[in-house]
């Protein structure tokens, strides 16, 4: 399935101030890097910094800012645009919808589905779904094959959740929303009562409350609230194998990458970046516009917007081992230090 | 479904010495926490620490413990306990009892059970289940949609599988567990022989054996042994996307939070924990009573009950780089400081 | 079940030159480890340096090496082999396949397959599987239970799928490749243009490519994609609770252990060993015979081979929090340590 370049450009007209220079009769095939595209294939310059490989590019076209536009055109055929990123994003949604199988719509036969649910027009429920009691799904939800709605739980419309996916009882999830394979929403939070030595178990009466416009990856947990609930405001995107304590609440546009683990009742703001296999201890808060290193510990509230990072710097080991051992040194060098710090001052005053 | 507040103290009678200050007649809602509280609500102090809260809370009732008495009876109703935080969370058990759906033994027809399995009394299994040959499920066990049961399994009384749960063959779970979904349960340990470049695989012979009260988190894996069983002892509690390695021993009521990896052949003690996202290395030994922080790597045994931490203190991104860069010289700055204090030594002795 | 010692020695005399020093009538009921195995029982010695727990050892006959041949003969049975746990690991093959059910052949009648399809001869197909529009099966694979395979998926010949797990559309696995339970393959990677403080779907429109021999472990994901594939060569092992990002390459025989992440576009080289719970960020490269230490982060790429790591070692709490305060003035301390330098130096100078 190709795409006329010309098409493709003026269906994007609305949103964006475009300008194709080159043929607009060229066929696109696919869509690919800049690295590897070929003669039928449509691509993007990512930042001004890389222009030089545009030269190389045997592409059919390129996605170009305005300042990249004399080194593109050089080379071939270019769309100019101030943000290409966010262009080629549209493009690939564009592709995505264009390549889809049409007329999904439908109920699978061997779905489990509580008569008491309400399904709105143009839902699509996938083989072995089961829906709980008076669960509601708004319109055009997709509901992937082996997924477990629970009971009294709600989706809003046009949200997808891939294949496997539970969600447990009385939870929540918004308009818009994708939800991949594996994830699972409302699981008890881990709340025990220490007891002679043994843990009693706090049930968790909370749920999630999913806001719109949310991804929530494979494999990722969100955990219902022990009370209160769990939330995940809108625009949220998580990756994959994460996972989300009781009562944790998550702001506005924020993004977590693979495997972060955020722990019971952390509040982490609007618009912040947490890097992959980053840890939030619990009870914690982090402002708006924090954006937190991969594999960095946050271990107190962070109240100020910035970069926060905590890793130890890899190295090849038998240098990691000497300067580790020595780590276990440091308090007691900063004393050395001190001291030497004193005698010499004691040395330099006797002569001056 | 509201409770009278006299018949909540009254249940719990027989376990508690407790006492309520206030009107019996008093009916709860909902449980909540102190900040929130509202006048139809019930909640507890979790520490005297925290009493000053107790002015401000709208709470209809609050269990605290008998040093907060006085501050608790100037703003209402109490219920005064040796220990709160475990008469709240009897006081969740009995809520959620009271708020389940009843009778929801039985067997959902879409399940596929092979004939020569033994299911017990009071049994419920879900829409779409699979039960193995020779599996013996206990009375009163739960087995949620969607889960796979192996051939051999034997699964014990009361306990409740949640949706997407997989045991495989041969793995034991006790009594009175619980099992999140997701969770898989006897995958192939991690066992591959060096061959000329390429890894022969060691079949994974052991099964998984699980005590009795034994939670499990969501999507939380526990791998079969080699040779012999991996071992999880009575009352260990963990939580979601934890991964277990083959022949593991893991100690009675130790309790493990989200996204710990215990690797192969490791043996935790009684009564540890181990804080989200910490790792222990396989082949390790950790005696009764050891404390992990998050995110710390343990990389030796460790044989003395304690408190044990591992992690680079996060820091704003400027001042971790300038450190983190310091870091791979502090072998060499100890040398430097060495030779230091041998030359100020001579010079002191000179000067004396 | 048991196995005379002669005929399991007879069994692998094709790709073995072993020596059985003992009696090849003695019965095998079981294979077990050295600390405990008994008189009906087989095991192996790992390394010399265990040697001396020979004389301790119960078992019926141990696998040894050439070097351990004097100490194992004069406790009873040994086989003698240049590498005794390659030769246990084709035991405990040669075991599972004697120990297995026969003639699972045969597709569920509860299974969802698509009339387009292609199913070789020899499949297995478990109860409650999917399989899309033009998935192409090839002969003695297997799929477990409540697996999902969607459209346009190539699977090869002898891959072995356990129960739950999914392959989303147009991802390809090769050969004699085992998948565990709860994978995830070919869920959308992880990628958003930011847009006015909101982020944009980049549609991933890549697969997942993924060679013979693979193994992949349960709750495992590997994303799709965004434009070319994400690619895992022949021989790869992957534990469980893994993350591998969109466009990542991990090339032959490369084996990471539990709960790695490695973030986009990251190309990992031929036979490297990645340590559980390291990560591994985007768009890096490391060369082949690359060897990461558990819980290392790594932040740059690796152009030579070695061992490479990076974690802070753990200590008792209040050593700890001693050491990693000092970390933070860890500059500081270099400054002054300089000055101290400069000043003895002087001093030193001075009085010659």
């Amino acid at each position: 399935m190709t795409l006329r370049l010309g098409d493709l450009v003026a269906s994007l007209a609305g949103e964006f101030d475009a300008t194709l220079l080159g043929d607009p009769e060229l066929l696109i095939e696919r869509l690919a890097p800049l690295e590897s595209a070929g003669p039928a294939e449509l691509t993007f310059l990512s930042h001004i910094k890389y222009q030089a490989k545009l030269g190389r590019s045997a592409a059919a076209c390129v996605v170009v800012s305005p300042q990249a536009q004399q080194a593109a055109t050089q080379r071939g055929a270019c769309i100019v645009v101030s943000d290409p990123y966010l262009y080629f994003a549209r493009i690939t949604q564009l592709w995505k919808k264009r390549h889809e199988q049409p007329g999904r719509a439908g109920i699978h036969s061997s779905a489990v589905i509580d008569p008491s649910a309400e399904l709105s027009p143009g839902i699509f429920v996938g083989a072995f779904v089961c829906i709980g009691a008076r669960a509601v799904l708004g319109a055009d939800v997709h509901i992937g094959a082996h997924s477990v709605i629970g009971d009294d739980v709600r989706i809003g419309r046009e949200t997808r959740l891939a294949s496997r996916v539970t969600v447990n009882d009385g939870c929540v999830i918004g308009d818009r929303c994708v939800v991949h394979p594996g994830a699972v929403i409302g699981a008890d939070g881990f709340g025990f009562a220490p007891h002679e030595g043994t843990w009693v178990k706090i049930e968790q009466l909370g749920a999630v409350r999913i806001g719109n416009d949310v991804e929530i990856g494979a494999n990722t947990c969100i955990d219902r609230g022990a009370l209160q609930d769990t939330v995940i405001e809108d625009g949220v995107k998580l990756d994959n194998l994460i996972q989300i304590g009781h009562n944790v609440h998550i702001g506005r546009h924020t993004a977590l990458a693979g495997c972060v683990g955020v722990a019971g009742s952390a509040t982490i703001g609007a618009h912040c970046t947490v890097g992959g296999g980053a840890v939030v201890l619990g009870h914690l808060s982090l402002a708006d516009r924090v954006h937190i290193s991969a594999a960095s510990v946050v271990t107190r509230s962070i109240h100020k917007p910035g970069h926060y990072t905590g890793l130890f710097p890899i190295d090849d080991n038998a240098s990691w081992e000497k300067n580790a051992a020595t780590l276990k040194q440091l308090h007691g060098l900063r004393e050395r230090l001190k001291v030497l710090e004193q005698t010499t001052d004691i040395a330099s005053r006797k002569n001056p």
